[in-house]
């Protein structure tokens, strides 16, 4: 179990392998994220014909509701959320840092107020490690800290407290049938990517992610820091890259040798209308497809493409019909599931570097960041 | 075309087929109700999956918004919204009087403003049949008046003009592709729903709708307005009771003579939490159902039952998750299509006078209504 096995190289980037108890994953992946254990919007029978297979969704919120205990009670997050294929989930770490009213962070843990109802919580690693266990996904996460990438100081604080708790996270690990990766932290700070790397490579990972990037810094300094880790990692372990990302992204991470991705983008842009393209990202509401006979993307073969136009995605928008984000879940999520499986299909045959810079063009200008890493 | 086929009868219900350009409709037959061009959250495929054949759509709110002149332009509606199978489009008429802002109603017609924007409009007789000929359905509706039941001064003037009105509909058709209904009024009085039925009958129509019941009534009255009033009607055209119902309303109507029904209620309640069950209806927030892994209704067949528990749906609604409505919509949708097509068997098979008490036995408390006839 929890073997990586590489199929095919081209440069730095890879296609694989990974066994988990629900299925493998073929490397490169990109996992829709189910945060409360639901892809918004989607049956699982609608993420299944898109072809997903990794899903991930979120111990925080899970663990605030509807609670790991009932979810464990229920039979496992798989069984819950009636989702068959391999799931992951985080540590709660990045959630509590972005999501909760107040935390207060100490060396053994933090202590939160949750977003819901204000209610005081803690998590330590040992608490984090128990709840995703009682979650049952395949992949789990070490506890970590995810720092402001800019606060120089701080990073290396974060940095440090990340590898102590790397230890205690790995420490904690009762069940046997659940992959713990380690999470490589350090900002945009080469020295301390570098030694994030080499310190969670040391240890008996079985994959290793890449936290506290696209969380603000630059395309470059992202590209900067996958340069730095991925050198240093070993290649037998899957390389998950966290919170990423957008079509360019994909590719720029898996040229740098990234296996796993997952984002909320083609979610939370479908929810305002937003459509991955060609021709860029569409702002579907647009009156100019009031009249528009063409699907979204004419070599796009989703549902979506295959059924509707743009005049009537339109109408469902400015109708406020909730159908409207369903429609555009299904293609944004099958435009990046597509992309990465071309990717990987490049990979095996070898066509990947000269694929690439076409990919790249093709889907530039999908997504646009301002400086606090929301989507704008 | 428009032909109406009886093969079978149980007392007064029948079990027939009427055809139409886009396909047969098996009656009895309940149409899921897709006011804006979309059965609310719920895709073409998934409607497709349940079994449903005709969809209701309605004219006020294409007309205003995206305007039935688009929904031509589109190729109408079944290419519009992607429904391949048979449509009906009410006339307008009741929306105009239940949701419009002001209208001031006149022997010519009806001006009102809209809902949306507060622009004003005026619908004729001429106006709704040129609507609903750019709108296409296989099946339109009669322009009428709608006038609150229990207004018995009112309630003649209303039903004389609705007579005056449908000659106007009936002459202002052009298109031979779709079958005109006229409709009967008359409120709860039976001197008046029997002289409505007796004048549209005597009109070519090749079906007759009953309008004006479940607006606030009694069951009671409804029932003796359908006593009255199916008595009445010619045998070879199928009789459309609008806007009805409960499973409670089907039972009773088909046991009636009734062989078309359309009503919000199941996807209405669906977005507000509400399942059908043969324990009666039940609010899935109910916290008694958080570790329930039973699905709704241990003997429904829909994809939801199928796949989730109690404990799940009730988390996706706690969680404010839209999923929650779509699996609701599925399962109450299936409930009353599979309700009807387990009596249409039952009429062919010589069963249903002794089904039909068992039937309203286990669906009872379904549904309750306050006076204004809104669904609580």
């Amino acid at each position: 179990m929890f073997e990586y096995k590489i199929i095919g190289k081209a440069g730095r980037a890879r296609a694989g392998i990974f066994n988990t108890p629900h299925g493998e994953l073929q490397t490169p992946i990109f996992a829709p994220v189910g945060t409360q254990a639901t892809v918004k919007t989607l049956t699982p029978a609608q993420l299944d014909e898109l072809g997903a297979s990794l899903v991930l969704s979120n111990t925080y919120h899970l663990y605030l509701r509807p609670g790991d205990e009932l979810v464990a009670e229920m039979g496992g997050l798989h069984e819950f959320m009636q989702w068959p294929h391999p799931m992951l989930t985080d540590s709660g770490g990045f959630q509590v840092f972005s999501l909760a009213q107040t935390r207060k962070i100490d060396d053994d843990g933090v202590t939160f107020k949750s977003h819901i109802d204000g209610s005081t919580h803690r998590f330590t690693p040992e608490k984090s490690i128990a709840i995703q266990e009682n979650l049952g996904a395949d992949i789990i996460m070490a506890f970590d800290e995810c720092a402001d990438p800019n606060d120089h100081e701080y990073i290396r604080t974060a940095m440090e407290r990340t590898h102590r708790w790397a230890e205690r996270s790995l420490k904690a690990k009762r069940r046997d049938d659940q992959a713990l990766f380690g999470i490589v932290q350090g900002g945009v700070d080469p020295e301390l990517r570098a030694a994030s790397a080499a310190f969670i490579s040391s240890m008996p990972f079985p994959g290793i992610a890449i936290g506290g990037l696209s969380v603000g810094e630059t395309k470059a300094e992202m590209h900067g820091m996958l340069d730095v880790v991925t050198a240093l990692l070993p290649e037998n372990k899957p390389r998950y890259l966290m919170g990423v990302g957008t079509p360019e992204d994909l590719i720029n991470g898996i040229a740098r040798g990234i296996d796993i991705f997952d984002c909320v983008l083609p979610t939370r842009l479908a929810r305002h209308h937003s459509a991955f393209s060609p021709e860029g990202r569409l702002n579907m509401m647009n009156a100019s497809f009031a009249h528009d006979r063409r699907p979204i993307d004419e070599g796009c073969g989703c549902y979506t493409c295959r059924t509707f136009t743009r005049a009537y995605l339109r109408h469902l928008i400015m109708a406020k019909e909730l159908l409207a984000g369903t429609l555009l879940s299904i293609h944004n999520l099958h435009a990046l599931i597509r992309l990465v499986e071309e990717i990987r299909a490049a990979i095996q045959d070898g066509t990947f570097e000269q694929l690439a810079p076409v990919l790249l063009d093709k889907w530039s200008n999908n997504a646009s960041r301002d400086k606090s890493g929301k989507v704008n």
